[in-house]
C-alpha cells in the first residue's frame, strides 16, 4: 500500500492501537524536549516517578523562556533544571544558548524519528521528517520514563505546494496563507502534511516556520518529507550522518486535500487578536508603529535575520520604532557576526536581546499603550505581550524590516519604488559555524547527583480521585477559541511560578475575570469545587498543563465546552478534571455564569460511555437537563477515575 | 596664586558665593543628563516650571534603567520621554543606545565644562576634565531652566598617583583601592583629584572607571586633569575639536593628600554588601560563584569587554556560571564586533544582553539564591540585585573573566600558572567606529510638541509647608550608611513605578521594614505624619529623589541623623523634608523607635540658626530633651519652609 510520510512515522512507531482516525493509538517516542517554564513541573514530576534514567535515545532540557531574571527565581529554577538534568539523564541546553526549537532541529533533529516535548511548538521538528508533537508536561514525563505516547490517531490533511515564491514573499506567508484559509481551530484533529514540487523552494528552516505555525492552525503536527535539502541543512550542521531519505510513495492519499500555488501568494499579516486574523498587508498598510520584532521560534533562521539586515542596510529605522532583534542562538549570533548580519542590524538602529523566546512570551518587550507592535512571532493573543489591550501583528521579516524602515505598516514589495531595492536572495552556507559549548551532556554516574531546590520549587499536592456525584456552581462561562494565555497567562509577573502550584493559581482566569481566584477558592471551601462552561475549541494555543492543573487547585472538577484543543483536553485528563462536551451544541445557552450544576452517577456513566445527565439549578430556582458526552480512551477514563496520572503513577510504583 | 584643576573648574563658573569649603556657592551649569529612572520626574518638573527651551550648551535624555518592559509601563516612559524631550529642547538617546555616563563621555563630554546630571555616576564625566555633579532630579531641572547649581563649597583631596600598574591589575583595583582606604564616607564633603605621573598609566576610560566609583566614596565629584591622553580619546571620538587643555597649575595645594603608588596594587575585592569592604582577591579566592557580570557605567570601555575576552578565548567558561555581557553601547558593540570582542566571548559561552544597566540596577539578572554573583559593576548594597540576602562582590574586568573560567573566584595572577597566560596588552584604536543614529537631535520649531502620557505617569501631589509645631512618632530608627537602595529599592518590580509617586511609595523602606507603608498611612492620617532616626551618612548612594519625595508623600517630616550624604540631604530639603543632625552623636541612643517627637517653633528656629529642641516623649512616659542642628544655607530655608523647590517655583512664576 503506498504511504505518506505521516503513515510512515506512525507504522514504523506504533505499539498499541490501530491507526484509525479518531482512535487512540500508542506510539514509541525517540526523543523528548522540554523548555524551563513548564520543565520544572517535568523534572518534579520524575522525581515523584522515582525514574532512574531517562529512556528515550534524546532527552533536552532547554532554559529559553524565563530569562529575564527579575528576582531569584529563575537562577533558581536554572540550577534546580541543571541539577535535575544531570540527575535524570537529560542534556541540559543553558540560559542563553537559545530557544529550544531550531537548536533542537540544529544538534538533535532526525528524519524519521518520533520526538515530544512540553512546548506546543515542538511540532517544528516536522521540518526534518520527524513526528514531533507538543503535549502536556506530564505527557513527556512518561514517555522520558519509556512509556508510549497515547494520541487520537488524527487524519492528515496533504497540503500540495506548487510553483515559485514571488519576491518579498516567504516562509511565513505560507503558514499565514494556511491560517487565513483554515483559521485556528482548522487543523483540529489532523496533521498537516506537505508535499509537492514548490517544497523545493522551501529551505529547511522555511519548513520550520511553517511547521512551527502549524500549533497556531491547532493541528496535532505538521509533518515534510525529508528529501535532499534536509540533508543539505543536516551537512551545514556538520551532522550529515544523521540524515534518511523519507518520502511519500507514489500514490499515497490524504483524508483531506489543499493546494497552495506559491506565485500567487502575497506578504500577509495577522491582525490582533488572533494568528487567524489575517488579511493582505496592503489591506493594513499605512497604521504607524512603536514596535517590531524580530525573532522567536516562528522565524528563527539566519535567513530570516539576514533579510532583515539586507533591508534595512545603510539606512536608519523610524526614529519612532524600537526595533528589536532576538537572535534565536549563540550559534545563529555567532553565524549572524560571520555573515555581517549583526552589524548590519546594529548599524540601522536595532536594540539587541539575549537569546530566547522573549517578547513571544511576554517576557519583557511589552510595547506602549495603544500603539501597534509589529512581530514576526506564532501567537498574538489578547495580553500575551504584557500590555493589556495589546496590537499585535504578526507577519514576515520581510514586512517587519520593511514596516521599521517605514514607521508604518509596508507591503515590503513597495520598497522597490520607495528606495528602488531589489529583493535580497540569501546564500546558504556550507557549513554553518557550529557551537555546542553551552550544551550539557548527560552524565553516567547519575543516580546520586542531587536535586538543588530553591525556596521557590514546591511539591505537588494531593489531587481527590473522581466522585460519583458533584453539585457546584458555574463560575465562569466563556466563548470560543480561549487559549491557555487566557485560562492562565505567561509573562515576566507570572512565568516565575510556573514551579509553585499555589501562588501560580492565583492568576488562574484573571485575563478574563479578576475574581475568579477569590470565588474559586471560596467556593472551594464552601461548596467542594466549581466547573466553568466554554465554547468550540478550549484551551487552544500554548502547551501549558498549569492551565489545568491551576484550576484543579482552585477545585475544578469539570470543564463543559462544545470542543477542546487537542493538548488541553489531555491535560484535563491528565489531572482529573471532567472534560465534557455538551451533545447539542445550543444547549450551551442553556447554562449561564451562577447556576448550579449536579452530576450523578459519573464514575459509572464515564466507565460504560454512557451521556452523562447535567442537572442545570438556575438562579431563579428552575431546573434544566442537558446531556453531556465525553471521547476519553479506556485508558484515559482509569487515569481521569484515580484523579490524574500523577495518581495512576504512585500506585503502580 | 597657583591653582588645582577643580579650583580652576570652579572659579570660571562660579556666579554665587565664595569658594570657602562649606559656603554655598552657585555655579554655572553647561550640560544636563537626565536617565530615564530619574527623568520621567525631571520632566514632569520641567512641565510644571512651564520651561520654554532648555538653557544649558547640552542637555540629555538617556534610556538606560528601564529596559525590561515587563508590561506597558516603560514603553509608555520611553514615548513619554521622547516627547518631552523633543518639547523642552533635549537630545535624545533611544533605549538601546547605551548607558547614559560613557555614552555621554563619548559624545558630548568637553574638558572645562560642568555637568549635572540625575544619577548618582554623573561624576564619572571627571574623567575628561569636567566638574560633573550627580544631584536630585529637581537640581537638574532647575539648571536645565537657566538656574545656578547650588552646592557646599567641597574641600578638595588630591590623590598622587606614582608608578605603573602591575599586570593583571587594572583602573577598577586604583579606585578599589581608595574603597579600601577610605571607605564609602571617606569623600562626602569632598572632590577627589588624580594627579602625578602615574596617570599616564591610565586611558580616559580607565579613569572614567574611577571617577564613576567616586561615587560610592561619597564624593561631590572626582576630577582628572586634560591632558594628551584625553586628546587622544576625544579624537578616536572623531572630536579632537574639543579637546583643550586643563591643568593643575604648578605649586597648587589640595585640603587633603592621599598617595597611590600603582605598583604596590594588586587585584582587589568588595566583599558584600558594601563597596567599602575591600579585601585582595587572593583572601577570597576560591568561593564558587554562580554567575559572572561584566559590563556597567563603572567598567564601560572597549578595553573591559577585550581584556575579558582574551582572557577566556579559545576556552570555555564554568558549567557551573552564568557569564553575562552587558554591552555598554550600540557603539560599543560596533566597535566589539569589529575587533573580534564579541564573537571571543559567544564562543566561550558568555551570556550577551541589550545595552543597558541591567543587573546593576536590579533590572534582571538576580542571582540564584545563596550564590555568589560577581560583577564589575559599581555597587552591591542589600538587595540591589533583586535576590534577597544576595552575595554580591565587585571586581575589576580581570578578576571577572578569571572567575568565570574556574567557576570560583581566582587572583588573575594565579592565570599565569593555570593557563601558562600572558597578561593580554590592549591596544587603543586610532579612530572608534562612531555610532550616533540613536541620538535624537533637539528640534527647532519645539514649543507645539504634545507629551505623550500614557497611563502610569502621574502629576505630583501638593507639599504642604513647613509647620510650627509638630507632635509625630518615630516610625523607623536605623543605623549607619543606610544608602538610598534601602530607603527606595530600585529593580524591576519598583522602578517602573518612578512616574507615579503613589505606587512607589509602597515601596518606601520596605527592605529594612515591609511594615512601614501600612503603619505610615495610619499615621499620617491619624497623626499628621512621622519622623525617622538614623546613624552617620544617611541615604548614601544612588541620587533617586524619590527616597525624599516617596516618605513626603507618606508624611514624613524631618529626618534626625548623625550625618548626611550629600545628595539625599539636597533632595530632602528641595522635597520639604527637613534634615535635622544631632548635636551630639551620643544623643541618638535617647531615641527609640516607637517614641513621640515634639518638635516646637520650628520655622523661626530654623531661619535664626538657632539649635532646634527636639522633645522626646518615650513609651514609657518620660520626657527627654535633646538638641539638634542645620547646615543649610538661606536660599535652602527658604525652600524648606514652603515646602520644597516646587512650591518655591511655582511662587516664582
Amino acid at each position: 500500500m503506498a504511504n505518506n510520510v505521516t503513515q510512515k512515522l506512525i507504522q514504523s512507531h506504533l505499539l498499541e492501537g490501530d491507526m484509525k482516525p479518531g482512535e487512540e493509538i500508542g506510539i514509541k517516542i525517540d526523543q523528548a524536549l522540554l523548555q524551563d517554564a513548564t520543565g520544572t513541573l517535568v523534572q518534579l514530576e520524575l522525581e515523584a516517578m522515582g525514574l532512574d534514567k531517562a529512556k528515550t535515545e534524546v532527552a533536552v532540557q532547554y532554559v529559553d523562556h524565563n530569562l529575564l531574571q527579575t528576582d531569584y527565581k529563575n537562577a533558581d529554577d536554572h540550577k534546580f533544571l541543571r541539577s535535575a538534568s544531570q540527575r535524570f539523564g537529560l542534556w541540559f541546553s543553558r540560559p542563553g544558548n537559545g530557544v529550544s526549537h531550531p537548536v533542537h532541529m540544529e544538534r538533535f533533529g532526525k528524519p524519521g524519528k518520533t520526538l515530544v516535548g512540553s512546548d506546543s511548538h515542538t511540532c517544528a521538528a516536522g521540518s526534518l521528517g520527524m513526528l514531533a508533537i507538543g503535549t502536556g508536561g506530564l505527557d513527556v514525563a512518561t514517555a522520558i520514563a519509556g512509556q508510549p505516547y497515547f494520541v487520537k490517531m488524527p487524519k492528515v490533511m496533504g497540503v500540495k505546494l506548487t510553483g515559485k515564491l514571488p519576491d518579498w514573499v516567504s516562509a511565513k506567508d505560507v503558514v499565514l496563507e494556511m491560517l487565513r484559509r483554515h483559521d485556528v481551530k482548522g487543523g483540529v484533529g489532523k496533521i498537516i502534511e506537505y508535499y509537492g514540487n514548490g517544497l523545493k523552494e522551501l529551505s529547511a528552516m522555511d519548513r520550520h516556520v511553517i511547521a512551527n505555525m502549524g500549533a497556531e492552525l491547532g493541528a496535532t503536527t505538521t509533518v515534510f518529507p525529508s528529501d535532499e535539502e534536509t540533508k543539505r541543512f543536516l551537512k551545514s550542521q556538520n551532522r550529515e550522518e544523521d540524515w534518511t531519505e523519507l518520502l511519500a510513495d507514489e500514490g499515497c492519499e490524504y483524508d483531506f486535500y489543499e493546494e497552495i500555488i506559491l506565485d500567487d501568494l502575497v506578504p500577509l499579516i495577522a491582525l490582533p487578536t488572533s494568528p487567524g486574523n489575517v488579511v493582505p498587508v496592503s489591506e493594513v498598510a499605512g497604521k504607524p508603529i512603536s514596535q517590531v520584532v524580530i525573532g522567536s521560534s516562528a522565524n528563527p533562521g539566519l535567513r530570516d535575520f539576514w533579510i532583515a539586515s539586507a533591508i534595512v542596510k545603510d539606512k536608519s529605522v523610524s526614529p519612532e520604532v524600537s526595533f528589536d532583534i532576538n537572535p534565536t542562538s549563540r550559534q545563529i549570533m555567532q553565524n549572524m557576526i560571520e555573515n555581517k548580519t549583526f552589524g548590519n542590524l546594529i548599524k540601522s538602529g536595532a536594540r539587541f536581546h539575549q537569546s530566547g523566546c522573549m517578547g513571544c512570551i511576554g517576557m519583557g518587550q511589552a510595547p506602549a499603550s495603544g500603539t501597534i507592535s509589529l512581530r514576526t512571532m506564532p501567537r498574538n493573543f489578547p495580553d500575551r505581550s504584557g500590555t493589556k489591550d495589546d496590537q499585535v501583528y504578526l507577519c514576515s521579516p520581510e514586512t517587519a524590516a520593511a514596516s521599521a524602515l517605514m514607521g508604518k505598516i509596508t507591503d515590503p514589495r513597495d520598497l522597490e519604488k520607495e528606495f528602488d531595492m531589489k529583493y535580497p536572495k540569501f546564500e546558504y552556507p556550507t557549513y554553518e559555524i557550529i557551537n555546542t559549548d553551552m550544551l550539557v551532556a548527560p552524565v553516567d554516574d547519575n543516580e546520586f547527583i542531587e536535586l538543588e531546590k530553591g525556596p521557590n520549587i514546591k511539591t505537588l499536592p494531593e489531587i481527590p480521585e473522581l466522585q460519583e456525584t458533584y453539585k457546584v456552581p458555574v463560575l465562569l462561562k466563556m466563548g470560543d477559541n480561549i487559549s491557555t494565555d487566557e485560562i492562565l497567562k505567561a509573562g515576566a509577573e507570572v512565568l516565575p511560578f510556573r514551579s509553585n502550584l499555589p501562588e501560580i493559581s492565583k492568576y488562574s482566569f484573571i485575563v478574563i475575570d479578576d475574581t475568579f481566584y477569590d470565588r474559586a477558592m471560596e467556593t472551594k471551601k464552601s461548596r467542594g469545587g466549581h466547573v466553568v462552561v466554554a465554547g468550540e475549541n478550549y484551551a487552544q494555543g500554548s502547551s501549558r498543563e498549569h492551565a489545568a492543573l491551576a484550576p484543579k487547585y482552585l477545585g475544578q472538577v469539570a470543564v463543559i465546552a462544545k470542543s477542546y484543543a487537542r493538548i488541553a483536553w489531555q491535560n484535563l485528563v491528565n489531572f482529573g478534571i471532567l472534560p465534557l462536551e455538551f451533545d447539542k451544541d445550543s444547549d450551551y445557552e442553556l447554562i449561564d455564569q451562577g447556576d448550579d450544576i449536579e452530576l450523578k452517577d459519573v464514575i459509572n456513566s464515564v466507565k460504560s460511555n454512557k451521556p452523562i445527565e447535567v442537572l442545570i439549578h438556575k438562579t431563579n430556582g428552575e431546573t434544566k437537563t442537558i446531556t453531556t458526552k465525553h471521547t476519553l480512551s479506556g485508558r484515559q477514563i482509569d487515569i481521569l477515575i484515580k484523579g490524574g496520572i500523577i495518581n495512576d503513577f504512585k500506585e503502580k510504583l
